[in-house]
């Protein structure tokens, strides 16, 4: 098990991965990324990964790159770090050039990634549930693309740190429900999951996906629709999806318990069906 | 002449100025950044943009630099380089850490530069003026913090140049004109200066000050407050202010000819003021 980087083609470690300072993702933010997990030595939803991707430098006019080069490179860098819970994070950027607003004629894409084994939740946030806050959504109109442009994430996970919770949720200036700064938002009424639907306001989350499949799949009755603050209040249950977040609980939203303050039956079976087709 | 960089201290070829991939500049997008011009070898209002550089800093919670010390780097390599027409471009990112959006206890700011000769705008658009388009502002919500949050700018100065015109002028959904995508926005109508005021939408141009005090000084009547879009194609003239950009005439906005399209007094005088103070 070795902790690894990749950049444009070689592998290496971490601490000698290196991007020129005129890398357009740094000095633009002009980059798009993935984050992608393995259990038990097999990555999961990968597939969906590279789609998002590809949706994200075509949303962005990127040259488009052959998908099974990307995917070949992730695979390599996988087997080579050889971490059977690894976290494999991939950045594409628009590449290398003299700083200019205008996109460049031909800068050539930088590909780089990160390899580590996951920072797994505490399970005491498992079992428990997470207390989260809600903050003002400043994000920029197109979070449906998952670039770097991430600076009003980090602050509201810090805004998050200092109150003592788990994490922020981003809500329009009109009351609406979005996301968490790195997952995607679900609540439990009568029965009912509601989630926000896929605009240009939210990440078109993987484990999103996954989880929607699982409702049907599970016969539990599943909404993308808009919902407010109120509602989110109101909820019998509540939950984050994500990646390394799977599906979890929330249990205290700003000053208010959501149900019982227990982690409820819809999100204890969610997650248990989502660790087991992960794992399977 | 050389066109140079610098990294943490150290000044090398713009080639080889590298950074690690986990500067959180690089995948978060969290950095700050000025960019400085200098005129027949002299720095030009390089407080103002060390006042705005300690500002974003603080807005963003970036552990406090010496301005002294920011301003020695930056005055050694302007030194180094010896170009009297300089465009200077300074970034300085939270530091570097394995990819968490919680920011880090300790990351060690990033201070990279680099320092090349400006590539002035074409004597054509300053003498006949610019064409642009409007387009909707999608940018986040603090953009009067000087940061790399810059990719929907990227995608508006594209938008520009795939409709044939020099840039694009961000307008809110209501209708509100706030600036470019790399400098602000001023109208002329009966001989007054309007521009957007100060919020968090846009942000706070040093050209922008500087011409604010020329027309006080010269006694031409400026004011700060909200117009839209209507307003905007109704003007008498309308200027692009920015440090590069200077001030440049617009003379069409997407199909509506400013004024009489060609390059008002108003305007004409306030380019040459400036460029005059900046030669001095």
């Amino acid at each position: 098990m070795r902790e690894l980087a990749y950049v444009n083609g070689e592998i290496m470690e971490i601490q000698k991965a290196m991007v020129p300072i005129e890398d357009r993702g740094y000095q633009f933010g002009d980059a798009v990324y993935e984050f992608i997990v393995s259990y038990n030595g097999r990555m999961f939803c990968l597939e969906e990964h590279l789609d998002r991707l590809q949706r994200s430098m075509a949303g962005l006019e990127f040259p488009s790159m052959e998908r099974e080069s990307v995917r070949g490179a992730i695979l390599k860098l996988f087997a080579a770090a050889a971490i059977p819970r690894a976290g494999l994070y991939l950045q594409i950027s628009r590449g290398v050039a003299p700083r200019n607003h205008q996109v460049p004629e031909a800068a050539g894409q930088q590909v780089i990634m990160t390899i580590r084994a996951v920072t797994e939740k505490p399970t005491e946030l498992r079992e428990n549930g997470a207390a989260v806050i809600t903050t003002e959504d400043l994000r920029w109109g197109r979070c449906d693309w998952k670039t770097v442009q991430l600076l009003p994430n980090v602050l509201a996970k810090q805004k998050a740190v200092a109150a003592g919770v788990f994490d922020a949720i981003f809500v329009s200036a009109e009351g609406v429900v979005r996301e968490a700064t790195s997952s995607n938002v679900a609540i439990v009424k009568d029965g009912v999951v509601v989630t926000h639907p896929l605009t240009t306001h939210i990440l078109p989350g993987i484990t999103r996906m996954v989880v929607l499949g699982l409702c049907r799949e599970l016969g539990i009755p599943a909404e993308e629709r808009f919902f407010k603050t109120g509602e989110l209040y109101g909820a019998d249950e509540a939950f984050l999806t994500g990646t390394v977040t799977e599906v979890l609980p929330i249990v205290k939203v700003d000053d208010t318990a959501i149900g019982t303050a227990e982690v409820g039956p819809v999100t204890r079976r969610l997650a248990a069906e989502l660790r087991e087709r992960a794992r399977a």
